[in-house]
């Protein structure tokens, strides 16, 4: 089966591997890996299966990086086929991890056997870093596994994240850096009262209303060459006792910034917390959490592989972009390390029948193994 | 039993008369009425009793306003005594509606019977107006009475309302007035999406938190020489799916104007509709429920002669205020007549251990029968 990427990718999706489970997937990548001469260590957080694997004695280290965890399935009888079934239907693969991202992890794969079998005598490194927890908290997943590196002085040079990151067609879109996330769950106390006494009570609703609307019409910067400007949503509000006639006298609501590097954690709470006091709520009133910092990967020597890889293999340019959701390159960036997304179809990932283009999964592993050719040999 | 006032209380306080229910109250103050010449009238509407009354042939009608349901008890384990036993202890009156307001009630029957017996010539009309749903919604009581009177061609000339209007002492307040009172019901649409994509989402809960915070920071009015500036409060908000990276759709909230004479409906709906065009807010995203138009009695015949016997049987100086809820006053006061509230002590109403100072049934029965008298006579 070596060499068999669409085959490997419906061996995986089969595996009901839903986040945290791994459902034996990785155990069945170390073995492969073993066989094409990686030293594998699985590691094990928690709850949280991981893997991490490496090929070649020094030199420039690329880094393949995936999950194994899905999201749920929602209701059954969404599904055309059983999520995890891996059914093919006019050329289609069919099922739960088959754009995000069990094929990405097989196209991976095969890359890497066909690469050290093709190249024995490679330069640089091949790796692995595989986890089962990036769909959940991602706590015990991709950081940990970054931890267990640092503390062994592993740094990654290249890394090609499997995340779906193509619009339209295979290959048309690589994600070369993310906004930062920076979540705030404010909770806004007044004095609860009754609404033909206001002077004896003190609205909650009111002060909070005022600070997010000042928030929400702020411009925090017009973003950068790679960047759109930072944006700021309220997601959650709720305040009052359902009766028409009580000031509130707790409001509460939860927000997100998506930012570009011009902002940081420290920059955006410097901003709300004046204009906190300037609306007369105590700073402790808004709990944080940073959910991830805004990372870039420049023009370089991974873009450049990864331009000439997609033009020789699908015949098209790429588009580098920045948009789009969290993803584990967030805490592999950091150490300075190059980081693109790419990656199937993304328009079908979380929902029901997610799938792929059968013929995807071999093309896709194709471009893997030119980046790495270009890289390393 | 005539003339027992404190008696006639405890009588109606033992009636578990809960909004809607009348209990028998009215059944039993009909009699009361009738033996003291009174032409009774019992008007059912949908589930409330109501009951209007008049003695007299011609010439001014001072009407006696009135309710005989009561709020529930709320938890029985709260209440020293049981709510509806009418106890005696070191001389209160304990139970639901000592004060809110059976007491009242009975004073004013009390009242109208010394009045009948003492002054068989008395000039002008006497009459009563009572319902079971003044704690209640409202509808069929004392604004359908009050469509039924108009239908009949009968006009109130004077009205003394036995709500509680003391705070200190038996008479120290009068209510010579009412705030109107307007609702208002947002639920504003944009369309749902990831916070990490939001151009391709419009959230809701931004555009109404800018309507919101834009009326909570205007400046309606400044009142006049009898009401508090207009004051808006937002009661309820609720947005968000719960999950932290959903960009709601939908955005509800509730809120409230207390307002004074120089605003009215219109002038407060021109003014949010302007700011909903401003917030890009559809009009017809607001709900309106006009819960009662303001009213004002001015100097005239009805305070001078409640001053003379507040000072005449408590012996002290009444203050006028228009201060707190809203009561049935705003369904009679708009026909034009002279409109006052005056009742017992209001620091235990709607609360476990509602009470009245014993003696108050008497004297409070006392001022009425004072105020009738300087009228009518
Ligand atoms: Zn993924
Ligand atoms: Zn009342």
């Amino acid at each position: 089966m070596a060499g068999d990427a669409l085959a490997l990718a419906r061996t995986l999706i089969e595996r009901e591997s839903v986040t945290p489970a791994d459902a034996g997937c990785q155990e069945l990548i170390g073995e492969r890996l073993s066989a094409a001469g990686f030293a594998v260590e699985r590691l094990r957080f928690g709850e949280v299966d991981n893997l991490w694997a490496v090929a070649g004695d020094s030199g420039p280290l690329l880094c393949f990086a995936g999950h194994t965890d899905v999201v749920p399935t929602g209701p059954l009888e969404d599904w055309s086929h059983p999520p995890f079934t891996a059914t093919i239907e006019n050329d289609w693969l069919i099922g739960r991890g088959a754009s995000d991202m069990k094929s990405s992890v097989a196209a991976m794969v095969c890359a890497a056997e066909r690469f050290r079998a093709n190249y024995p005598e490679h330069g640089g490194r091949v790796a692995f870093l595989l986890t089962s927890d990036e769909e959940g908290p991602a706590v015990d997943g991709t950081r940990a596994v970054m931890e267990w590196l640092a503390a062994r002085g592993i740094a990654i040079d290249y890394c090609l994240v499997g995340e779906p990151s193509s619009t339209d067609t295979l290959g048309d879109t690589v994600k070369n850096g993310r906004r930062g996330s920076l979540n705030g769950h404010a909770r806004v106390r007044g004095r609860q009262g009754h609404v033909a006494y206001p002077h004896k009570a003190d609205n909650a609703l009111h002060r909070l209303l005022a600070l997010l609307a000042d928030l929400a019409a702020h411009h925090w910067d017009d973003g950068d060459e790679f960047f759109p400007p930072t944006s700021f949503q309220v997601s959650n509000l709720e305040a009052g006792t359902g009766a028409e006639n009580v000031i509130p006298g707790v409001a509460e609501a939860r927000f997100n910034w998506r930012f570009n590097p011009t902002q940081n954690e420290a920059s955006i709470r410097a901003h709300v917390e004046e204009r906190c006091e300037a609306h007369g709520i105590a700073t402790d009133a808004i709990q944080w959490r940073l959910s991830g910092a805004p990372f870039i990967t420049r023009e370089g020597a991974l873009i450049d592989a990864t331009r000439a890889a997609i033009r020789e293999h699908a015949g098209i340019d790429t588009l580098l972009s920045t948009a789009g959701g969290t993803s584990d390159g967030r805490f592999i960036a950091p150490t300075g390390a190059q980081v693109l997304e790419l990656g199937p179809l993304n328009d079908t990932i979380h929902q029901a029948n997610e799938k792929i283009a059968a013929a995807d999964v071999e093309h896709l592993s194709r471009i893997y193994e030119g980046i790495v050719r270009r890289l390393l040999v």
